[in-house]
């Protein structure tokens, strides 16, 4: 099944207490659709890019077979840059730089092939730039969407009118609260629910994430990594194995929305392992399918009556 | 195989967002031979109370044919009484009043019968006391050592000395970092066992607990629950739940383990549903069964190859 992934790409300044690494790909799009081609060939991806984005990097989004046709690129302005600073426990960051650049000025146009997507992944944008790319899709299957504390301060009243449209929210822990006004995630993910999507993920970063739906909670935990090394672009990782996951096996069956979150997490736990886009830009089948049973182990056990 | 506890028995009072106890029933060695009191009839407490302690909760106890023949009972000083607030989210709590009356020359000695005990707990006290009982214990197959920050600061040295003492360490997530110097969970807790013992579990609160041996790594939630009524204790019921069981079925291999902390994070799930002790005075072996299930339901996945 073909899946439409909308989001940003940038050219990231990351440091972290085990160095520092300019300019390097990243953005919410990049992330989701590099994360999801492990799982199928019909990833599409509609984002902008400046006249600085490196030739390298186009070459290696076509090398993951992702459908790059709706990639626009501008010819006045710089790509989308972000630089941040980890402190020492990669728990709390801070953002030196955002140059929003070419990304300012965003307004996805779904092309006529793109309109068609089964599945639909919309990356951390402005509410309303997520309800424009909504209404140009016909019939998807699933649309995940993903925000932020920003526009849950900012754009509040947009972002309820695009929970009305999505069946799936992406959501950490702190903006799940954020959003519902809930300290327990039960309680927040519940009345996220009651806004519109049936399904809520909440992330909780190095505790792992939850899934609920009406009638069931899944917990998945986070890889217990020995070394993190950089966590950024953890979330739209997760985001993307899940996805990609889904589109591939067209089933979304709370048994295989558990399995789209545990292949979510493994993706996730291999991309934090190394600098930015570094820990899933050359992964194996045998990789991922390695980490999604060392979770089996990690999680599992008997059935033995007391 | 007899399981033998040694604590503080206290009278609390507790306030919480949603409600207030004043003077009921609490301390490490209460919840903990209560909690294991489900699985076995061999638990052995041994402790001190005040002569205001009730002599219904003295009942009470037999009644879960725990062995009180170590039970000292002071006759000139009152009961240990602690006395805390939480705040609104239960995270964190302020003691308002530590009055250790009876409780502060605690000096256990253990009786014949119970130095023949196969598996001990080791409540949080303070270092040295833990020594000085693990000292009159002939050969027993495992204990189990619980500590505080408070021993982690003023106490380090003889701290230390205990962890040479003990196979199994149950120590929360901010005291491991303590303990450890490290701030990754795994590292801190491999960190712990080359001070001495050969199990590590942390408990996380919320996030639930992280099984740790020089083998293996599990991770079991904590139960995502809509409402948590009083935190208190949940950590000495996690305990008792999982050393009730590992004496029920004299198995400490590592799959057994597992099944060992699954039935502890039950234990703690039941006893948060409710105030203070009363989550866990009276449940049904069919009760715990059920909860166990739902951690099953809660964490297992299909493996299926992608």
């Amino acid at each position: 099944m073909s899946l439409l992934v909308i989001g940003s790409l940038a050219l990231d300044t990351i440091e972290t207490p085990f160095g520092k690494a300019e300019r390097t790909l990243g953005g919410s799009a990049t992330f989701i659709s590099t994360a999801a081609s492990y799982f199928t060939d019909s990833v599409r991806l509609v984002g902008i890019v400046g006249y600085d984005f490196p030739e390298s990097e186009i070459e290696f989004l076509k090398s993951k077979k992702i459908d790059i046709s709706g990639l626009e690129i501008s010819e006045s302005k710089k790509t989308f840059h972000w630089h941040g600073k980890y402190d020492f426990d990669l728990n709390t960051r801070e953002s030196l730089v955002t140059e929003l650049n070419a990304f300012e000025t965003f307004d996805p146009v779904i092309s006529e092939k793109f309109r068609n997507s089964d599945y639909v992944c919309l990356g951390n944008l402005h509410p309303l730039i997520q309800q424009k790319v909504v209404k140009q899709i016909n019939n998807p299957k699933l649309i995940m969407c993903d925000t932020m504390n920003f526009w849950i301060e900012g754009a509040y009243d947009n972002l309820l009118e695009v929970l009305k449209l999505v069946k799936l929210l992406v959501i950490n822990d702190s903006e799940a609260r954020e959003l519902s006004k809930e300290f327990n995630l039960v309680a927040a993910a519940k009345k996220i629910m009651s806004m519109g999507p049936e399904i809520v993920i909440v992330k909780k970063g190095e505790h792992g994430a939850l899934l609920i739906t009406k009638d069931i909670i899944f917990s998945a935990p986070a890889f217990p990594l020995e070394k993190v090394f950089d966590p950024t672009g953890a979330g739209d990782t997760f985001a993307g194995g899940m996805m990609g996951w889904l589109a591939k096996t067209d089933d979304i069956s709370e048994k295989n929305l558990k399995l789209a979150v545990i292949y979510g997490s493994a993706m996730a736990s291999l991309a934090v392992e190394k600098f930015s886009l570094d820990g899933i830009r050359d992964l194996s089948q045998e990789k991922i399918m390695k980490r999604f049973i060392e979770f089996k182990k990690l999680t599992h056990f008997e059935e033995v009556n007391m």
